[in-house]
């Protein structure tokens, strides 16, 4: 999907909230225990549930990787489920990877290429820490999307990233040099990058950094984070924004009622962010 | 595994050689794709070849994620074929994971715990970038190992690990600050860092950082490097060495004598080992 697709996309649904499947099968309800797969059935059920009001999907491959082959299994199926949506979400595998060239190369190709072996996602996280060259190798696909760790959303954020750092005599925070060098690597037509909305205040200095890229902004719902600061703050004439909720759509529910409850969830989020584009005039 | 059952293996077997188990399956010799898995028929072949030459094993996910499901489950026989030698070999995931708290628990999990979906390998590398609580839960399983990246040898690492940070007023490169921090972290007997033996002469500043800890080191062989050098500069009395070779041990040979000249490339390597080790009178 190009960028102009996915801004296409965010007009048409209305929407630019992304549903994180991160589905820990001891949280899902006790009857879908009943099927062969039930994290599958879970996933199915959420996305049906939720399709018309996300554009975007995203697995955190350790939920599936945890589960070893049985696991991978159900990333498989779940990402040929989305592909019946080909056009109509955008899908992220969020695997945070990053290793030497060669290495990465082979990561790029689980999880961008379309061949066989290939998983076919939209777009991949990629950890920075290694540098340009365990970054490039996720860029050579068409149409498709590095997501770059910038600002995290967790605690540890403060341990690294909001460093200061001494770079060309000038001074910045370690995520604002993740920012600024990695631009030279790619374009706003193939990288995004993650910025937690716990700092959606400084998203406003962020946007001035890379004022082109979409965000993935994670840390709405379950990890706290404010909707509407995030757009005043973090919104472009294409949107930009990706805005992503887990735990707080997938899990609304325990009961049998999962899939009204994520659906309620989601209108509501949808609603705000309709409301929002409404204001910046982008519908 | 402890630090010091290590070290007792380090003497046993006049080596501190890791294998690194790159197993490409376009590079493996043609006559194994006769078999239903020929990558785990390569692995086999190569740890029976090195057995008694190497301390360690280190597969490296890409590896076997790129081929899928099939993929993983070569890994899980490799890893389990391992355990046979449990006493005897060091295994370690080089999976360079990362995430917020939560999430790297389910890595974890993945990598560490001797539960049934557990691949219970003694150690698994870590990316640092989302900082303290992304690290913390690979260090709760005992007797087992995280190794964070520290100084990688791949060319990106000039792009953020080796930049000028300010910290407490003093002034650090990024790697030397990820050092120091995350020692508070844990300890010697559960943390190990990835130190790329491409700057060797930075391994001296580096053990006065680190005195205690056991450094896995990559880039010998196919990434260049110069294990002397390696030994003068980060040796210490319990070796805290773990030096790892791939590409230029499992493929030596693209031939049918591949197994042959992996244990010959694998005794080059052990040989000066055992001669380091005498000199530093660890014998």
């Amino acid at each position: 999907m190009t960028r102009q697709e996915l801004f296409e996309l965010i007009k048409k649904k209305k929407s630019f909230l992304c549903v994180g499947l991160d589905t820990d099968i001891s949280k899902i309800p006790p009857h879908l225990h009943d099927y062969n797969d039930p994290v599958y059935e879970f996933n199915k059920d959420i996305i049906d549930a939720t399709i018309d009001l996300a554009i975007a999907y995203k697995p955190n491959l350790a939920f599936y990787e945890s589960r070893g082959i049985a696991g991978w299994n159900t990333l498989e199926k779940t990402i040929r489920y989305l592909h019946q949506y080909k056009k109509d979400v955008f899908t992220i595998a969020d695997a945070k990877r990053g290793d030497i060239g060669n290495t990465s190369k082979l990561y790029a190709q689980t999880f961008l290429s379309d061949a066989p072996t290939g998983l076919d996602f939209d777009a991949v996280t990629v950890a920075p820490y290694m540098g340009s060259d365990s970054v490039k190798p996720f860029l050579g696909y068409n149409n498709k999307f590095v997501i770059l760790l910038g600002l995290t959303s967790n605690e540890g954020t403060n341990d690294f990233q909001m460093l200061d750092f001494i770079d060309n005599k000038s001074q910045n925070k370690l995520y604002e040099v993740v920012l600024k060098k990695s631009q030279a690597w790619g374009s706003p037509d193939n990288m995004m990058y993650v910025v937690g909305a716990t700092k959606a205040s400084m998203l406003k200095d962020i946007r001035k950094i890379v004022p082109e890229h979409f965000l993935l902004i994670p840390g709405i719902g379950a990890q706290g984070g404010d909707l509407r600061e995030v757009c005043v703050n973090g919104m472009n004439s294409k949107c930009g924004l990706i805005v992503n909720a887990s735990r707080s759509i997938i899990f609304a529910s325990k009961g049998k009622d999962y899939e009204q409850a994520a659906r309620q969830e989601a209108i509501n989020l949808q609603k705000e962010m309709e409301n929002q584009l409404g204001q910046f005039k982008l519908l």
